[in-house]
């Protein structure tokens, strides 16, 4: 089954992300067919929305029987494009950038039957434009690079994602330097919102607002009592 | 006018929070008055949603006129709690964590006519369960704390809000503590879906979800070429 990708929703693939998840919980458990009403009720899932998002990329599960569980995870793997490793850049080598170069990255979906993990993100270069951080070393040994050297490192180095966490008022002008250095995939840790061209597709992990957001309700529970 | 607020929707919070960093980009500017049209513009916001979940909490707008974006911003300040200071205990001193930890807190809406800083949220204190972690520092000098005395700190420290940075196959475990300790808010940093009671928020930053869907469009658009 063909599939422009580029027309699924950013729901949708966030869902079969979630439904990934919920699928490797299973098989821990040995769990080894579930029905989409077991799965969506299992997670408070919704079970139409699990059949029709699946639906736009296979088949997958058989009548009376549901999905097998190790089968749908090979699946869903292939199609997250997660039987690999995909490389990041990380630009802006603050408290937040340096943790996540340290961290190393993020090991995803795919394990062998052996155990052992065939797909995920790595850290592969940290960058940053304040002469005092270019060229010191992490924690654990990874250097800061002159975010001069993006786009030679995009290149040269296979990185696909960049990975923004310089102050929200840089945000503009590095996800316009990862966007010229050719990268597609951009996850923006600020809370700027940035622009990008329609074949670029950014994330935006938005610490402000979720912390604005419990700060509403907290407030409201302060004034009720 | 009072509202309860822990009935408004957090789709609704969240926009409160995204409003009020476009009223800051607006201060900046020196831009004194807006109309949810020009707004919603230049913002990419719905403006009919503007006026509805403004609505909710008064009457900010003049007709002709539209709202006072210093004036706006104030009420979406006190609205969101945001006039003071919350504090925040991380839990799991892990790179995440300690960088969490390092970078003292998140500066907020509110800055007053001098420029001061009102409010925000500061990270109070940092815990984990490793023995070998527990009494050491992060590099800008904060104590590792036993998780045992989170109890203690949120009620001897007024602590607030629990920032849940531990692995996810600890999450529900340390969600459980920081629900006993009292805490009405979190935000989880893990992978891991936790349920929570009813009277308390949680937020999750699903940092593994954000790559995975970018994984899904570059595997595609690698498919296509």
């Amino acid at each position: 089954m063909v599939v422009d990708r580029q027309s699924v929703s950013e729901f949708t693939a966030g869902r079969l992300s979630i439904y990934l998840r919920c699928l490797g919980v299973l098989e821990n458990e040995s769990t080894r067919h579930i029905s989409s009403h077991d799965l969506a009720e299992r997670f408070e899932l919704n079970s139409s929305q699990i059949r029709k998002d699946l639906a736009t990329f296979g088949e997958f599960g058989v009548r009376g029987v549901g999905y097998e569980v190790a089968a749908l995870k090979r699946h869903l793997i292939a199609i997250l494009g997660l039987d690999q490793i995909r490389r990041l850049a990380v630009v802006g080598a603050g408290h937040l950038g340096q943790a996540l170069a340290d961290s190393g990255g993020f090991r995803s979906g795919g394990l062998r039957p052996g155990g052992i993990p065939t797909g995920g993100f790595a850290v592969a270069a940290l960058f940053d434009n304040d002469p005092a951080k270019i060229g010191t070393r992490t924690r654990t040994g990874m250097p800061v690079r002159d975010v001069e050297e993006l786009g030679e490192a995009v290149r040269g180095e296979s990185i696909e994602i960049g990975v923004v966490t310089v102050p929200a008022s840089a945000a503009e002008e590095v996800v316009r330097r990862c966007v010229q250095a050719g990268l597609k995939a951009l996850l923006n840790f600020t809370s700027a919102r940035v622009n990008v061209p329609s074949d670029v597709r950014i994330k935006h992990v938005d610490l402000a607002t979720h912390l604005e957001t419990l700060s509403f309700y907290i407030a409201a529970s302060a004034e009720r009592h």
